[in-house]
């Protein structure tokens, strides 16, 4: 039977087996939300850069650069890391070169094996689930985590993924077993469970509620977030399924 | 105000400052269950040793020594990892070298900094959470997990012991979070959802259902295991109260 797992922090992503193994990344406070807003607003493609440096030369051959330190736009970068940066197709058709901490750590570490590498938010959770479900392959979902270690959102959406995949999937990983029973028991109520977490009490300080409200909205965009050649593109699941 | 915080497998204890905390190591499946049934009846005291070969040296030394491999008896022992075996009070005034893989490797982890270490289980929750509460140092609950992952086991005891020590308590540690909300949604039916682990799954494997079940009973004993100079002795809390 197809396998799911969960690898809480990319701290762990040592003990486990990529081997063409789906990994989905998710970093819900703020990237993996902010990737898929900028795809599903019509940018180009979306590239994950490892920091601010390498990030702020690609403004020279075209790229739009979003970054942030400390809770604002970094020195000399165009965009900082809201979502909301991207509505209403404000950088339609733009090449994007985007530096996070937790979230480019968790994609780099995921490249080692892996089949496909999709980026996950609760944006579109439902449209990932449906790609998955038209697929084969063991799943590996990869919660980016703060600063190593186990963080709330990232684990909710987890388990949100795990119970919109249902029947279809045997778990032996705890990970998996506790993420979804922590989604099952909290899905009623995914914002106030929420707002105690920590990353969720560091973004408020931020004054930037409008952000993680956001954030948290269940799919408001049916696509695939994917990494193709180092860079994030849609990839509509039922487009492929068509081809195929 | 005190805080408490849960580091879910060893694997991530370099990313936690222990100085001046209290630990709390957990291995459910079965070393610090065992460990304390072993105190409760009434052994001298339980030494946790690295690996087979240096605790197979001790017998030499007066030792009884503890230790499985494969879930049998390791070969020239005299106990394997059962807590059932310590019942009424089988191994009076005995000195104990116990060899585990997980627990022991939580216990060597934690010595740096710490201000004190004591060894956790369902069989005495409240007891350990009444020492706590009579003590004014920050906690970190350290669980043992399984090769290095998290386990749902260890996590819902730190849930456990965490609502134990109600609100008295502050944590922006999202492991803490966690655990007691998983502990909480789960807490009437235990055993049933720790059916679905995957060390539970192992175990009921190697026929010992009755080890499983016995770990998972609630405050059986009245008693706090400490460790003192790399042993692992009863260190009553009512007593340390009278003292101070």
């Amino acid at each position: 039977m197809r396998n799911i797992e969960v690898c809480l922090t990319p701290e762990l992503i040592h003990l486990y087996d990529l081997q063409g193994k789906i990994v989905i990344i998710v970093d819900i406070f703020r990237a993996t939300s902010t990737m898929v807003t900028a795809l599903a607003n019509k940018v180009d493609s979306v590239t994950p850069v490892e920091n601010l440096e390498v990030c702020r030369q690609m403004a020279n051959e075209g790229y739009v650069i979003a970054g942030e330190r400390n809770g604002k736009t970094a020195e000399g970068f165009a965009l900082g890391n809201s979502p909301l940066s991207y509505l209403d197709n404000g950088f339609l058709d733009k090449k994007i070169a985007m530096t996070t901490t937790n979230g480019t750590l968790a994609i780099e570490k995921s490249k080692s094996g892996s089949s496909e590498i999709l980026i996950g938010a609760f944006l579109n959770l439902h449209a990932t689930a449906s790609y998955l479900k038209s697929k084969k392959e063991d799943i590996l979902i990869l919660c980016a985590g703060w600063k190593g270690k186990f963080n709330l959102e990232d684990s909710l959406y987890a388990g949100a993924l795990i119970d919109a995949l249902s029947e279809d999937l045997a778990y032996d990983c705890d990970g998996a077993l506790a993420t979804r029973a922590l989604y099952q028991a909290n899905k009623n109520n995914i914002s106030g469970f929420l707002a105690q977490a920590s990353h969720a009490k560091r973004l408020q300080n931020h004054n930037i509620e409008a952000d993680i409200d956001f954030c948290l909205t269940f799919d408001k965009y049916d696509l695939v977030g994917k990494l193709v050649d180092g860079k994030l593109v849609v990839w509509n699941w039922k487009t492929v399924g068509s081809r195929s």
